[in-house]
């Protein structure tokens, strides 16, 4: 139901998914009512697309404290119960950010040691990518809220085949003197820790490729991660549309473009899963179109079939072990 | 004598910044001792270059509060009071940005209903640029703060020419309810001011161009200016080594890309101009290379030139006028 488009755009989507992910069964939460038409035009296999009723929608505005309070039938609430209940392997939503994080949270348990859901992404940096988080779920974060995301994204990068994961903090400058306070102590906690730390990153320095895992608060995450693709997007409109370089020589790169639009235009990308939590939690863009909302459901896919949670449990665990600090 | 590279790198750009620019006069301030040497191998008119001595150096990690106590002979701040004593027109530092900015702050007056100076820059985005500030000066910003540079921001980018800037606070979402404490009691006080306050904007909504001026605390805008100059380095990077798209498309686009470095590349847009102060300060990056620190000098320059300053404090005092809440 979320989401800047709603049931128009996602039921689509999830058609098309059904038909390029044979293995996958969805489940459309949210008003019958709207869900229905959107489907009437389409064949699929009923078997594979079922729809469960929720009475009630978050707003994408709604303080996410008044969402917990009275939407207890909302159908992010109904979705995240679905795992909760094992019914279903993922929920995936393009809601309100916030209250999918509050809902998540109390309906899904935390994992031991960890106090809030944090939302990550893979960057694509120099010579691979980074885990980046948080990106919007925690905008307000204390140092021990940092250092807890610092073993979260150890975690899924060694989940993700990193060996001993070089663990950064995003920050304004490399020397220790830089930066809030929340940030200089969480240096000193992360400096005691199990965790390869490997200090302070500036963002040119994520796209350098200096850090495994890029750790900060959901506000400057959020910035970081929307204007990367809002640069990226214009980069390419610039080029196609030729204000940037003569025509004739953009005729001659406009091969390359399509290729560099495939390989880096943000749509492929789109999906942030939350970590902290037992279950597996996407959450789309909140402007995604029919491609990004697949990407997100992709993104969900692959973290249930290589069980990413339970690997990253287990990463966790290890690093919680031999931290001198309470994570 | 700050930055990265110190003199060995300043010294030489200084020198190439003199024959392209004929009617710049520059002084040196700093170790004689250390500058004297880079400048030894170099031909140039000495009497459009002057060195002027400095006993101390402020440390790239040094603590603002404590460089501002005990180095009142630094090359920052002799060179600060060469531009109060009205023996310059501009001072331009690679050095410790949070120092500069508090002998800036000392030494030369702020504008009247300004706390704290802001530095700011031109980002090239969708259909022109815009204003975004702060860039790293004040991590931690009251409404009030973010308010003010609000004004700053709007009275320089209608100093640029620019008819009643759309004036955006940057943020995580542009619904009322999203962010932070601060931000959302900004959006407050620029409801009631007579800025053209446009709302919120995301960090894709800024390089979609939907803002003149775009205001955000120090950390958050340093965060998003670093990580979009890393990006940039990192795609035409990529580019040129072919990991993107195949080698065919690519050499047929070598001339495409070259231009596009040109127009792009970051150090060609190096140097931060502070506002609300009485005179002109630019901040180098400090890890700029020659052709960045000209980039500044650059900067510099055409904000002498074109009396970037008289013209903003007209600005500011006309904005001033009919805001309701103090600015």
């Amino acid at each position: 139901m979320g989401g800047d488009f709603g049931p128009r755009c996602i039921v689509p989507a999830c058609i098309s998914f059904l038909k390029s992910h044979p293995a996958v069964k969805l489940v459309l939460v949210g008003e019958v009512g709207l869900i229905r038409p959107c489907l009437d035009s389409y064949r699929f296999d009923s078997s594979r697309l079922h729809v469960q009723t929720a009475s009630q929608v978050v707003g994408m505005a709604e303080k996410p404290s008044r969402a917990l309070r009275g939407k207890s039938d909302s159908s992010m609430k109904v979705a995240l119960d679905l795992v909760a209940g094992g019914q279903a392997d993922a929920c995936v939503s393009a809601g309100n950010t916030g209250a999918l994080m509050a809902f998540a949270r109390q309906t899904l348990r935390m994992l031991p040691g960890i106090e809030r859901p944090a939302m990550y992404t893979l960057l694509p940096v120099s010579n691979g990518q980074c885990v980046l988080l948080d990106l919007g779920a925690n905008l307000d974060c204390t140092a021990q809220h940092l250092y807890q995301f610092a073993h979260l994204g150890a975690a899924v990068a060694a989940a993700h085949g990193v060996v001993a994961p070089r663990v950064c903090l995003l920050n304004v400058g490399t020397e220790d003197v830089k930066g809030v306070l929340a940030v200089q102590q969480a240096a000193e906690l992360l400096k005691a820790s199990t965790i390869n730390y490997a200090g302070f990153v500036e963002g040119d320095g994520v796209f350098r490729g200096e850090a495994d895992v890029v750790v900060c608060d959901g506000f400057v995450g959020n910035v970081l991660l929307k204007s990367s693709e809002g640069l990226i997007t214009m980069l390419l409109r610039e080029l196609e549309a030729g204000r940037l370089g003569s025509n004739f020589f953009r005729m001659l790169a406009q091969p390359l473009l399509s290729q560099l639009k495939d390989e880096v235009r943000p749509d492929k990308r789109n999906g942030a899963g939350f970590l902290g939590l037992h279950g597996v939690v996407v959450k789309s863009h909140g402007n995604a179109d029919g491609a990004g909302f697949q990407s997100a459901l992709a993104r969900a896919v692959t973290a249930v079939e290589n069980d990413l949670m339970g690997r990253m449990a287990q990463q966790l665990i290890s690093l919680q072990g031999g931290s001198a600090h309470q994570v």
